[in-house]
């Protein structure tokens, strides 16, 4: 695969001739399946991470190891990281609160680490109970416990809106990015818009602003949610702005639990068929993803959401 | 309100201080409703586009005028435009397919005519049984039936991309341009995605390409669809090129022929959602349009898009 760049801008050139390439990191086994409330059945997931990899996903967020009685969904972590190494060239990414639970997935086998803390102070508290500063101590925790040039996530979550606050001001994510990165500068940062709420130009602004401030970065991310609509335009804003890796949902599982009934996570399957429409290679076949989705979309008690999902299964219904 | 300019892309540059305006144009009643089999009473149409202009809209696509026999559901298209004349302020286009229903409209009171020729021949045959020229000469028809200097939007069906030819050659809306510009140059031309099937590359270089070539054209507009996820991304990648004038309809009614089941029309609240998040001034207020949205959701045999009804009124479920 070509090396994933970050930085640049020249999108607005049009696709033809581009050599851009964007990488998708699936989350739909962790932050999707964390908020359906039935068990899925261990066999399942792992057939479904299987399926992920089959139609071209090399990343994949496949769990969390929490607090099973806080999250008994995520219960069967270990059996998903042991399936996971079974997959060729699969990069396996693990979420992890702490240090006590990185030690865990560690022993398990587990190598690659996403850690997350909010800007929003508020809403760092109602998610893990922690002040800001204290996350960070246990983001420094969990550095100690890796190799120092091995690959981790920083999600910097509600980086653009607080489902309490609102608008969340550049400074609270440059206080919070200021002390991570000093910690350690070449990580993987996500800005995430973990309420759905963040705009095409607040997320161009941020990222740009953002990658001038933290040259050492070693690649930006946007997580984003497609709540209102703005999914796939942010992840354009996103791209525009230099970003290559984008986190998704496969069947937009996920929810808003600041909106129930409403969808989270935009959908892998929909930045697939915009990337690919747009020339950007991603590595991903829809004719494989777009049927998986779809059983995906049937598990008792996911909400989904995503477009492509649904008119391509209408098509094909239409054509047989 | 402010003068609509076209042209220019400072867009990147953030929204703060921003001076920018756009014209949303509410095609429910005509795109969104035609699609629907069980006819709306017409009491219930005039009492929708009185709510869609309380809501803030002053360009409503209120009707066409076509054969009754093949759309049934605009049978009382004179009713609409007699009820359309009361709101103060509200520009009613109507959609005509030629110079006879365009007569039949001007009796009635009609101003403002949208018409529309397919960039692609298939489709424009399929659509309305007329080879592109003679669907040329059906325009300069109408042309010869209003004020030289009166509003005329002209609409260019499929300039992206057809159900039966996929990619549509710019060159193909070049040649339809060429000759309906040559009529009269100071129209408003859209640009539609009628399959919903553009990406935001090709819109913007479409339209950067097309105001080049066509420096008369009076305004550029945009008509999207979501049925792919790519509604707002799109809207989004217009306005990057210097588009002011959108297309929506409320609830994102309209579905899509070509794929039974999907959504069709880019839903009007979620363009004014993201146009109010990037600051960008459009003059509706969604506090009013997402209720009557979630009202016109309910009309039998609707299909409907958006994600910001559906957010909305989960949140309120949420606070009630």
């Amino acid at each position: 695969m070509t090396v994933i760049a970050s930085g640049g801008s020249d999108f607005s050139e049009g696709s033809s001739g581009s050599q851009h390439v964007v990488e998708l990191v699936e989350v739909g086994p962790r932050d999707g399946f964390q908020s359906i409330e039935a068990f899925i059945p261990t066999d399942v997931k792992i057939d479904i991470v299987k399926r992920l990899h089959d139609s071209g996903l090399r990343r994949i967020e496949i769990t969390s190891f929490v607090s099973e009685r806080a999250l008994p969904q995520m219960a069967d972590a270990s059996a998903l990281v042991a399936a996971a190494r079974e997959l060729p060239d699969l990069d396996a990414q693990i979420l992890v609160p702490n240090a006590r639970y990185a030690q865990r997935a560690l022993s398990t086998g587990a190598v690659h680490f996403s850690c997350f803390i909010s800007a929003s102070e508020r809403h760092n508290a109602a998610n893990i109970k922690r002040a800001r500063h204290e996350s960070i101590e246990d983001y420094r925790d969990i550095l100690s416990l890796v190799p120092s040039d091995g690959p981790v996530r920083f999600n910097v979550s509600t980086a653009f809106d607080c489902p309490f606050d609102g608008t969340v001001p550049e400074g609270d994510v440059y206080w919070l990015l200021d002390r991570a990165l000093s910690l350690r500068s070449d990580v993987e940062v996500a800005l995430c818009d973990t309420t759905g709420r963040a705009d095409p130009v607040q997320v161009r602004k941020l990222f740009r602003a953002a990658a001038s401030r933290y040259p050492d970065v070693r690649r930006w991310a946007f997580h984003g949610h497609d709540t209102y609509g703005l999914g796939a335009a942010n992840a354009l804003a996103a791209f525009d702005a230099g970003v290559r890796v984008f986190d998704a949902a496969v069947a937009g599982t996920g929810g808003c639990p600041f909106a129930p009934g409403a969808t989270g996570n935009v959908a892998t399957e929909d930045l697939v068929w915009m990337f690919d429409r747009m020339g950007v290679w991603n590595g991903v076949d829809n004719g494989r993803l777009v049927p998986l989705a779809d059983r995906v979309a049937q598990l008792e008690g996911a909400q989904v959401g995503g477009r492509v999902r649904t008119a391509m299964v209408a098509r094909a219904r239409l054509c047989a």
